[in-house]
Order: C-alpha cells, then sequence, then structure tokens
C-alpha cells in the first residue's frame, strides 16, 4: 500500500535529480524545424517524460509520445535515452511506420513501433507511454487481471488485456522491433486504455498527453491496492455502473495531478 | 512495515518539491476580507494541507477543512486544487451546506459536501480530513475492520466504519456530490474519529486541526501495521481498556508530531 | 525487502528537511554547565538522535540516551521533543530514578523510566534506544520471533524478548511511566541486545552509542528480511554458532556504517 | 512491486545526501602512481561505487571491484570505507591473492577475496559487486532460485546458484576471509552472472564495470518481481530461449541506465 508513496518520493527526488544533474546532462539544444503547429504540444510531451520519471512509471528506460498535430499520421518522440533527461531538442517524428523522419544520426528507440502500431489502430488516441513497471508486470506473468478497485482509475474498466508475443512469435528477445508485433499488440489492446505486455510492461493510450500520464500512474496505484487488497480479503470492486460513470467524474479532474506533477518536475528546457 | 518510513520520505522530498515549484506554482496572494477571527486558524489550514500533502495522506486529490471560529455554523478550506500548493489567498468560506461564501470566481472541491455533513451532524468535530490514502482503501474494498494495535492509533477504539454508497445510492460516480450523500456518511461515520469510503477512501474529524492530521496520519500507520501484523500471525489488539486509556496519553502529545511536520514544511504563505 | 533501502531514504530526506527546517526549528543554544567530562558523549548522543530519525528508526517520537560518564549512575537524553531537531541545548542530566537533575523548565519524555531502568540492570549498557518502529511491532503483537536472518543482525542470537505490560499490568495507557514499569521490562529484557513491546515499539542496548543505534537499525533490516522470507519459504536462520562468531565480526565493523550515518545527518548543534 | 522505484528514491537522496555531506567526508587526495594505463576505469569504479550505493544496492556496507588493465591478474577497489563516500584517492590495488600493493596506511575490505577468487576463475570477468541486499538474501535463505521474470534481468538464465559456506565449512563468522572461502563460491559461481551467499548477500559478475553494476541492479529487481508475481499466481517466467535472446538484446543497452545513474550521481572527485 506504501506505492502511491513511492511514486511521489520518486517524484521529489528524481526531479531534484534531474534537476542537480542538468549541467552534466544536458547537450546544447540544437536549432531544428518546428515538429508540430502547437508548441505546447512539445512541451507537454517533454513534461510527460519528466513527470513519469519522476513518478516511477518509466526509468532509464521506457518511452512516451504524441500524435503530431501537423500530420496525424505521423507522431513525436525522444531520440533513445533515458526519459528523465529529455529536451526540446531530443525530440523526433515518426512517420505512421515508426520510421524517424529526420534522424540527424540520433537514434531511436527499438520499440518505437509500439507507438506506430496504436497509432494507426486509434484514431482517438493521441498520446501513448510505455512502462516496465514493477507494480503492473506481475499481472501480465500470471494472469491476473487488472480491475477498477477504485474510483480514480475507473478507466481499466474498458478493459486490461494481457499480450503475450509467445503465443503468436514464439521465442523472440521479448522486444516489440517491428510493426508486425506492433500491430498483434494493438489487436489485443483494442479499445482498452491499457494493455500489459507479459514479462516485459504495459502500455497506456488516450486522448491527450495529461490523460495518457494520468492513466499510466493510475494503473500502478490500481496494481498496487489490487494486490494489497488480495491479500486481506474478496474484493468489491467497482461495479461497471459505478466505472462508467467515475471515469468520466475522475478523467475530468485530471487537470489537477497535472498541475501538481508538473509543479514538481520544475523548469524544463 | 515500510509504510510509516515512506510517508516521512514524502514528507521530506514534497516539501522540498513544493518548495522549489513554489515560485512557478504560486498564484499572487489577493487582499481579502478576514475568514477567521483567529489568524492562526488560516496558518493552521495552510500547514495542513502542506502537512497531510508531505506525509502522504493526501497526493494531487483529498482536502482538509477547518470549522469557522467567526460563524461556527461555517468552514474554510481551499479552493479546488492540489493541497500541496495551497496558499492564504486559495482559502475560501463555506457555509452550513456546503456553498462557498464568496467564490470570486474560484472552483470549489465537488466533495465539499463531506465536511458540510461532518461539521453538522457533529458539533465537537473543529476539522475534516478527506483522503484516497491507498493504505487505508484495502480495508475500505474487503470490508476488513481497522482496530488499534498500537498506542498511536488507540483512537481507532472509537470505530472505523465503512461508509458503501451503493447500498443507498446505487451505481454513483463514488464522488459524495451533494448534502445527502454527505448525511448518509456522516451516519454511518457516527461518533467515530474516523469512516472509510468503499473503493474511495476515508474521512477523519476531531476537534482541532492538529488532532484531524494526527488522526488521519495514524490510521495509515495503523492499517500498514495491521497488514503486516496479519500476515505474521494472529494479533492481539490493545484492549478497549487500553486503548481508552492510550487515547489519552497520545493524542495529549500530539503536539510534538505538529511542531515536527511544521518544521519539515518549512514556511507558508 | 524495500526497507532497507526505506530507511536509507528517510535518512536522505529527513536530513534535508532537517537542514532546512533547521531555522525554524533551532531555539537558541543557552549556555549550561558541562553534563559529562568528554564533550564528544553530547556530540555522539546528538549525532545518534538525527541518525535514528533520518534512518526511520525514530519519528516524531522514541528517543535516545548515553550513560554519564561523570557519574555512571545518571544518563543523557533530550529534553521531551522531535529527536529529528535535537540540539545540544536539548540535552538534560536523568538521576538513577530518571529523574531530571537540573529540568529549567524543559518537559522530560513520559517514558524516560526505560532508560533509567536498564541502565540500573545493567552496568554493561551505556546507550539506550527506545522506538515505535512499524518493522517491529508486528512480531510484538503476534508473538513472532525475530531469529538472525544473515550476519548483520547477529546480535539478536542474544535474545529478542517481548514484554507485553498487560500480563502484569492489566489495562494501562501501554507507556512505561514509571520504574515499576521500567523495571518489569527491563527483567524480561535480561541480558539480550533488544526487547520488544507489545503494541507499543522495543528498546535497544548496547555498550556505546554507535552500537546502540546499529543494533536499533539492524533489528529494523532484520525484521524486513525476516517477514520477506518466511513469505518465500521456510527460512534457515544463523546457527547459534555462526551468530555468536558473526556478531564479533559485523558489530567490530559498525564504526563504517555510524562514519556513513554521521556524514548523511550533516553538521550538528 | 515498489521495490525499482525505491532503489531510484535512494538514487536521489543519497546522491543528495553525500553531495551536501561531501565537505565533511572528504579526506584530501593525495598524490599516487597511476594505477591503470586508462584513467577512465578509476572513474567508472568510482561512479559504480556511488551509483551501486545510491541506487540501493550497497549501503554502509558491499564493494565493487575492476580488473587492472595494466596487470589483468590485479584487480582495483576501494580502501574499507562505506561506499557512498569513495574518492580517486581510496581506491586501492590488489593482486591476485587478494592482496594490498601499496596499502600505504589504509585499510583493505575483510571480504576482498570474493573478488580475488572470481578473478582467479573466470578471464571473462572485468568487474565484481558484492551486496548484501535486503531484495536478495529472502531467496539465500530459503532455497528459492531466481528465474528471469521480465527480459531486463534475463542474465538470469545463466544460473544463480546459492552459497552456504555452512556446508564445507561449518559455523564461521559468514565472511568470505580468506581464498579457500572465495575459491569455493566461485566454484559454486562457475558460470552464472550472479550468485546467492546465504544469510549474507550475493555476487555479481560480467566484463565490464557498466555491465556488473546493471546486473546487480535487475538482479534486485527481479528478485522483487518474483517475490510480488509469486504472490499473485503461478509464474510463467522467460523460456530460456527468450532469455538468451533478451539478454542480448537488453545488456546491449545497459549504457542507457548507466549514463542515467552517472547523470544522478552528479561530479566525482
Amino acid at each position: 500500500m506504501s506505492k502511491l508513496k513511492i511514486g511521489f518520493v520518486l517524484a521529489a527526488c528524481m526531479v531534484f535529480l534531474v534537476a542537480i544533474a542538468r549541467p552534466a546532462a544536458r547537450p546544447i539544444p540544437q536549432p531544428q524545424a518546428s515538429l508540430t503547429n502547437d508548441p505546447k504540444l512539445i512541451e507537454d510531451l517533454i513534461y510527460a517524460n519528466r513527470i513519469l520519471y519522476s513518478q516511477g512509471v518509466l526509468d532509464g528506460f521506457g518511452h512516451v509520445s504524441v500524435r503530431s498535430d501537423k500530420d496525424p499520421s505521423h507522431f513525436l518522440m525522444s531520440r533513445s535515452m533515458a526519459p528523465g533527461l529529455v529536451t526540446s531538442a531530443d525530440i523526433m517524428e515518426y512517420d505512421a511506420n515508426g520510421e524517424p523522419v529526420d534522424a540527424r544520426g540520433r537514434n531511436s528507440y527499438l520499440e518505437r513501433y509500439i507507438h506506430a502500431a496504436v497509432y494507426r489502430a486509434r484514431p482517438d488516441v493521441k498520446s501513448v507511454v510505455h512502462s516496465h513497471s514493477l507494480d503492473i508486470i506481475p499481472y501480465s506473468v500470471t494472469g491476473t487481471v487488472l480491475r477498477p478497485v477504485y474510483h480514480m482509475s475507473a478507466f481499466l474498466n474498458l478493459g486490461a488485456p494481457i499480450f503475450d508475443s509467445h503465443d503468436e512469435f514464439g521465442d523472440t528477445d521479448m522486444l516489440i522491433r517491428n510493426n508486425q508485433m506492433g500491430d498483434a499488440l494493438a489487436k489485443t489492446m483494442g479499445k482498452s486504455g491499457i494493455a500489459l505486455i507479459r514479462g516485459h510492461g504495459f502500455v497506456a493510450a488516450a486522448g491527450s498527453i495529461p490523460l495518457s500520464v494520468y492513466r499510466a500512474y493510475y494503473t500502478q496505484m490500481n496494481a498496487r491496492l489490487q494486490s494489497d487488497s488480495m491479500k486481506l480479503g474478496t474484493v468489491k470492486f467497482l461495479t461497471p455502473g459505478e466505472a462508467a460513470k467515475a471515469q468520466v467524474a475522475t478523467e475530468g479532474q485530471a487537470g489537477r495531478a497535472w498541475e501538481l506533477w508538473k509543479s514538481q518536475v520544475g523548469k524544463i528546457e
């Protein structure tokens, strides 16, 4: 039950760390063509990287992306690096197949096809998060279904399917490293807000950056609550009716957490 | 068993965060009519917001209020925002029905009716806390009764009833968003120091701000102790006689924790 | 198994907090007669307060004392306050019965009789710690015996008896608030390095301040290890022969942890 | 499941602590003959000390070493001190038998023979870590075999044998304090990337400093995942085929975590 707090501690301390580490960690931002019509989109993407790291959803690995408003078939994501250190100079544009439009020598995440596939399959999705969260992996390897324990994670009512690459692809290196595997993951995900990846992590998707961050964060909270509750006794989850109404109410308030998380991350570049 | 510590870490780090975040997060305080005869009441309310956040009782959500000393039928609470960022300019006055007296464009918490109902039902209560604590929700969804494991949480001897909105109101969005639901919660709470809300969180109430904070904090500690103890074996809880005496002794020392927590929060505005 | 780390995080963050909180929290030190022949004794006692707080052994409550080198029948301990904020001006001298020698209006801890009783019963003891550690209380309320899981806590081989005040004193407020209860606790403790207090906490004692701090800290570590190990299977504890030898080896290295912890606490007053 | 985060929090806070503690903790670096042809080797060794401490793999105890590039039969390791405080002036050279080449009054770790033995037995090993990790000890005392739960710890497919000194040496003080015990440990370790030491800790070894740190860190993560997963149900571990491929893919990305961890540690001396 300690994990919500731990997430916050992570927030606090990582932000501090990134802060003191910045001088060492920052490359000089290089001028580049605008990747979007709305500059706020890149700012929010950088905040999402920093927040997901500071909240413990991402560590040295994992990534978050946003659909381009300039070309909705494209998406924006950092070059291959630790999310907690991402700056505007690190943001790259990817096409519908997950290939970089203008790499300029920057490496791409091997698993960028997760994002490409979800954007192709889900026009309603504007932002995607991929994480190796230790809270959620135990559900993925035991086939335990995540269900909404409290109102904040009511969106789990949309489903939390588990994708096991072994079923279709046999022995792989577990990475979603091509569009074929990405499409299989997106198919398993269906219309859900998240999908678990067996022995690997999970994917969260939503109609905006703050909401994909909210869903990734509260999926972790629910995972902790569900594990702790199951140890105490039989769990009374939200009813489908409660969850449908609670999702509207709580996701409508997601901005309150987003503003707090931004204030914790402090100034970005 | 790690959760007390985690709470403290949260304290430390959040306070630090709020500190560095303050420049970005603070609106310019606006002049306003005094909401109370005792200015210390507002100062303590702001400290309570910061402390509950820094101790992990509140996160981006939840709230704390105090009964007005100017009009005891009214209460004071922050506008709708993350408790960790609250300043004096954010404190609003609410009437006996939970409606803002002078909103001046500031939004109110949807669940302010929790506070209004408890103040109406409990003349002895001077301060109310509402939290989504991950430590306590597992008890609310499994029907596990919180009982005092150690002297610090002896007040649980007063009871820790669980309110399930579904019993009386069926499928709702789980929020206590009107006085009817607030009254039902207050009725379930009765004379207890806390009440759990199924799939949502809990409410703590006491005769002063430091004591409502103390009860909210030590309810979490007891929840962690009780879960950890039940994993080890059969728990010998405090006897009713021990609890009655220990409550007097420990709540009489609550000021020591309050002073520490204030020193951790540092200067407020 | 996360708890060692949590303790360290507590260390880090609390120290930081105390640091920023100090200006607000510090009273002006007042001149006073030397309480000891060796000024280092007071310095170490203050470090012990700060370290035990920063390591999560103490929170707003609990205390640590040292036997006076000026009058070995007396001991030194802070006035009644949060250990994390203690300075040299707060150190008081107590006589063999736990009564203050020169209170000068300063309040004393209600449970100072724990210390007085152990010093009376154990000439070999030079320092005593009393804590409400959440790691250890579950053992006290379930009657689970702490045994050495690893070499660092080999001193548990000396025993870890549980004192239940209810056996001899019936319904009390759970506090060791007189010499009669203190003597009963000391009798239960016998020659052990620690004793648990049911529904309350524990006491650690040793021949020096760094060693009493070491024992309090590693009793927590062992509690976490033992709980986590019991969840995995049947535990092979250290054999009595291994524990006897390992205690000599590890307690002989206690200074390495003490120096680290001091460096974490930073400068004291 | 909270433990990955906790590790990171440790990282953040410890680094901060070490930072503020440095003035107090740092000895004046003394001029000395170069221990290596590649100065980066010492820099990386110091980073490894700081990172393993900040990530919670090491605390006041434990150590990390690197094989000398000047004399591959020798290795480099800090003098006996807390890893979190190590500077270049503290690095000593040890011969193939674990004896210091030029002690200059500096004390050596009692368990340096762990390193000497592994370097003698494993020409492929260039760096060795020894830790008392609370995450891993429960596996060592219950005989629970660590197996790869996710791709990041696929190297566990190489094996995670448990060394119990009692089998061959009977009642000892549990320390690997001579070459005979070191050789027995190395023999048990065989070609694995790690070996557990019953009631004591574990050893990680790899072909470079960043990779030995990576393996030590992700062994902890896997320990947490495996414990949490086993509580939920039957665990589907990586298949041998998946693990073999995933090890190549993930260890090939270890540099991303290393760069992040270095940025968290900040400037070293």
